[in-house]
């Protein structure tokens, strides 16, 4: 069903960029898997294939034993099986849509789009020079960043499940956390309720959650330590889960009160009051048509002019079938974003916001939210933190 | 312990190839994984990262989120952090370490050693070109088939344990198989014993195991059906299980018992024994210094003489982390298979030998066994099937 829609949705991005051929060409996809073949299959291919769209069809050409399994999806106009070789087939069906532009899955500047290795980069130039077509390759960046953050209602809902899984988990480790206990044994009641709920992990379980007490500490993707939740210091966590197949992305802020205390004090108060407050203001200057990088200088003068230090990454990414997904990102002009910060917001992009502070001595302040573009906006998939969870 | 130790081999394999650098150069790992990673880190990158062999020396260059993740492998000399780029540091080193040649991970012919994408490729280029290194870029191939395809004992010892497990499950489901059975209720039951195990699968356990009953199955890569097992019929299953991030691969034949049958009818009998004797005739072949080709065409003879169809594969894979794992192959001179069938057989290589052949109306019989290379042959890790299983 989400490959069928996917695929529709794939045809009209093509006539939308009238580009007027796209190809997948991957392999043995268990061990070099390219980003968008969950949109295009289910399970793994194991020869070589080719998954062509065109503006009105799709056709695929994979090795004997995975036709079957193909055919099911019900999404491909012609499904080809072969056994020795698919360089023929390719260059037919090629000739047969003789396309002005074929577009395949490279980027410098998005990772997620940028499944197709460089050996299979240099196999398909041979097979398109043979019917010299070689000069027609151009990069799939624009289709494959469309499809993935123009989310359907299915992938908002599956995203939604995901969240409200996490929020829930939360809450629950909210109520245990006491001083004296390690980052392990937080990580690992959470874990336990992951297991109990039957859903999956957002990012390497090694690091999912990712517990950090006190200053001092990795800041992230780590995992948790012997470490103890001592009293008076910020603890935080970074934890996602994965929901058919799809994301959630959040963090969360806890004051471990000292003795007597009964709100946490004015250094880790403002802190935490300022993330919030940037996260608000970002929030609200995001609707379609906006580059993520405005967005990003919104949180990141708020912070600074508040007198702490920027924060070493970006705002916020987007998030679908990973935790990192799609090209446009709310960062600055750093080389690594490359032009990711530049791209403009569109309906249906679902971001996470998360900005960091040190707050001295006690922890790093940070919350992450997660929203998603609308018409005229963006508004909360998840229900912000506005409050420091305080521990006793 | 496992990282120290196979950088410690890629050292070595370095300067047996005279191949004064070795760069693997990633980003996103969860999503974009080069399958040479599990070798030199473990967990995932998220930005940019480079990790740099030499002959005597190993650095680290990874977003500074991931430095302390790398820093407690303690097998790199060095472990840079950044936050904004990488280009500077790579180009840094590229120039302190002034290598002749830069091996990187891509391969036309090999999945297994063509990690980098075409992206990433495009990228290092440029940071070359900066530095006049560009023309000095070689593929690693050559580098990573050595380290996959050499095993180390405590990766013999990794696979033997997956090995022994996938024997006795197979042992086990061979007890409860009865007519009327679907393959999907005999998958369930292989699927709890994994799960009461602890176990992992070696592939997608949509398709592990996989169970075929009867003639006109989808033969391979395909996941349980809800049909029967029927009296008079073969079934043969295809299952594998990881223990300690290395995998099994076995395959195995049962026939069904017609009615007071007391042993299987001659033409099941014979395609059985076929494969049974086309597997031993090949591992006697095997030894380091001759080519896959012989080994393959050795079994696809025996099978064709004795007046049956060539099997639409290859005789055998190597297995390691992967099911299917290293460049090295018993198979033909197939398009797909570009020069994988022409490696010389090394000590150490783990392969699978798994001929097939129909039985008209019965179903396929088909043996998979799991060798290792030795000094002067190639001996069974698994416990060979000789005798059909009889289920009545």
């Amino acid at each position: 069903m989400l490959i069928q829609e996917k695929i529709t949705q794939a045809k009209s991005i093509l006539r939308e960029h009238d580009i007027d051929c796209w190809l997948t060409f991957v392999r043995e996809t268990s061990l070099n898997g390219d980003p968008t073949l969950p949109f295009l299959i289910e399970g793994d291919l194991t020869w070589h294939s080719a998954l062509i769209v065109t503006k009105t069809h799709a056709y695929a050409i994979v090795g004997q034993y995975d036709k079957k399994g193909v055919e099911d999806l019900q999404a491909y106009d012609e499904v080809v099986g072969y056994v020795q070789g698919i360089k023929a087939h390719v260059t037919d069906y090629m000739r047969r849509i003789n396309p002005k532009k074929i577009a395949i899955n490279y980027s410098t500047g998005s990772e997620i789009c940028d499944g197709l290795t460089h050996g299979m980069f240099l196999t398909l130039r041979d097979y398109l020079y043979e019917i010299d077509f070689q000069d027609r390759l151009v990069p799939a960046e624009k289709i494959i960043s469309a499809l993935r953050q123009r989310k359907t209602e299915a992938e908002i809902a599956a995203i939604t499940e995901a969240i409200h899984l996490t929020d829930r988990i939360y809450a629950e480790v909210a109520k245990i956390i006491k001083p004296g206990m390690t980052e392990k044994e937080i990580a690992a009641f959470m874990r336990q309720r992951v297991t109990e709920a039957g859903a999956g992990y957002a990012w390497d379980p090694k690091s999912c959650p990712a517990v950090f007490t006190g200053p001092d500490t990795a800041e992230a993707h780590y995992g948790p330590t012997d470490r103890v939740v001592e009293r008076g210091h910020i603890v935080f966590m970074d934890f996602g889960l994965k929901v058919n197949e799809y994301c959630s992305d959040l963090q969360r802020t806890f004051y471990i009160l000292k003795e007597g205390e009964r709100q946490a004090p004015p250094d880790v108060q403002r802190g935490f009051d300022t993330i919030v407050a940037s996260i608000e203001l970002a929030r609200k200057r995001m609707r379609p048509g906006v580059e993520g990088i405005e967005i990003d200088r919104t949180a990141r003068e708020y912070i600074v002019q508040a007198g702490y230090p920027e924060y070493p990454h970006g705002l916020g990414h987007q998030v679908g079938r990973f935790a990192h997904d799609g090209t446009a990102l709310l960062g600055p002009a750093w080389e690594k974003y490359a032009q990711k910060p530049f791209q403009k917001l569109e309906q249906g992009m679902v971001f996470t916001i998360e900005p960091r502070l040190p707050v001295p001595d006690r922890g790093i302040a940070t919350v992450e939210e997660m929203v998603v573009v609308t018409e005229t906006g963006a508004e909360y998939l998840s229900s912000p933190q506005k409050e420091l969870i305080l521990i006793s």
